[in-house]
């Protein structure tokens, strides 16, 4: 299959909840979706614990693999787990250093906490200050929802960026600023995908039907996904292509899908439902 | 922190549906809250594309960190973008070759299928004789579910299980056969976990308290997961815990609890429910 997308993003999640099952990362996939609607592709997605070594590590191995986005989520709080910064300083060799930029959005951000009555003080206490202590090169991201400043970095070819891991704040932040960037890269690339459903057949039986259409359809790829439906067959064929243009993307997943659906029914499957998203 | 558990686990999950964000990673949380209450430790995720080279590279980049055990889900099934058993083969420079025993249980599968009229033939297509394609040291496992069988290989100290992506089909097989061995290997070791919430604090002010406890309890890792709840700080307070035995680690927890409940409540934080688990 080909593909027309081309900037490649790498997700590093650091939190020890989520490798014991506590968490369901739904921060990665919200930022999976996000950035493949966006004309984007995320390559991969690496989950760490809360441990300078494992971040510092799973960076580096990401900065060899090229990709032209790294972002991280979590770890960017007052307490002493909060690792992630400390972790990308030693993944870069630099030294972790405080930002008066970022000083500027934590101190501003207590001040408002203390005006609204939520807290007694806004001094800038060594937990809040942490928050400001980034590595030399970073540049701070505003956070419009959150105290933690998200981070930026440019190495060569590669921007890393890291984000909280506070749901809201990981969004609103995305949306900010990492939004605007991805869809400048993209250059107007679209993401466009379909499903529709088949029953009373075997993916086994679908398989080669799959392969036939697929090779037919150069820029689609087609994925089917088996669900259990009291015991009878029930298959979701998931369409998906990126391109230059919608009308081109909606064109090429229209054939494949008349293609699928005539094989299918040829072969005494039942094409249920479409779902066109 | 110290950690009595000692069984280190790597996941690795295929599928596109992933990285797309179509799919949230279920799987990864199910398998890592199972593996850790059972004593062992999952030290990393890994979610990658149905792509021969990026499971092959992920695999032979996990073996290097040497963990006793890593699980592959995903990428077992019929279709042409089942690619899991070709990647694990071309990472262990292994044939890929039609494993007896696991071609049996496929063939019993469909026999089973076909006497329930779920379909009319068992023939053995080419996509069918597939899911039996295993890595030539690869054994199958038995799924009590589904029609493709696990695999699983020993390495050179590290056991290599290759599980289907259905998650009713992992989570049996995993109960079925994985289960034992985590159990066998982690000796008795148990993991305990705990939280409460604290009110009307900010995890600025909670972070020193969270620091001082856990430099008192060498065993007990604390975590704090603020939740946003009407603009009023609400911080869950996450205690954990690996020990030889379920007394010693409820009695860690819960001085460590006592602790963290007296120094919050003397900065005016309130600890407002208890979950204990």
């Amino acid at each position: 299959m080909q593909d027309e997308a081309s900037v490649r993003i790498e997700i590093i999640s650091v939190g020890n909840e989520l490798l014991i099952g506590k968490v369901v990362n739904t921060n990665a996939s919200w930022m999976a979706k996000r950035a493949t609607s966006l004309g984007t592709i995320v390559r991969r997605i690496t989950v760490i614990s809360d441990d300078v070594d494992e971040i510092s590590t799973a960076v580096r191995e990401a900065i060899k693999r090229k990709p032209r986005f790294i972002i991280t989520t979590g770890g960017l709080g007052p307490t002493f787990d909060d690792k992630t910064l400390e972790g990308l300083a030693r993944a870069l060799k630099q030294n972790l250093k405080v930002n008066e930029k970022a000083l500027d959005m934590v101190k501003k951000r207590y001040e408002e906490y203390r005006k609204q009555g939520r807290m007694i003080d806004a001094e800038l206490t060594a937990p809040r200050v942490k928050m400001a202590t980034v590595p030399e090169n970073a540049k701070p991201l505003h956070n419009p929802v959150g105290t933690a400043p998200a981070a930026i970095m440019n190495l060569r070819g590669t921007v890393l960026i890291a984000l909280p891991g506070v749901p809201s704040e990981m969004e609103a932040i995305f949306e900010e600023s990492i939004v605007p960037m991805l869809k400048k890269e993209a250059g107007g690339i679209v993401f466009f995908e379909a499903s529709i459903f088949a029953d009373s057949i075997m993916e086994s039986t679908l398989a080669p039907l799959i392969d036939k259409v697929m090779h037919s359809n150069a820029y689609v790829y087609i994925k089917s996904h088996p669900k259990s439906k009291e015991n009878t067959p029930h298959i979701e064929l998931h369409f998906s292509t990126t391109a230059k243009d919608e009308q081109t993307a909606k064109e090429r997943i229209g054939k494949a899908i008349a293609q699928l659906s005539a094989l299918t029914e040829a072969n005494s499957g039942k094409i249920r439902t479409k779902v066109i998203r």
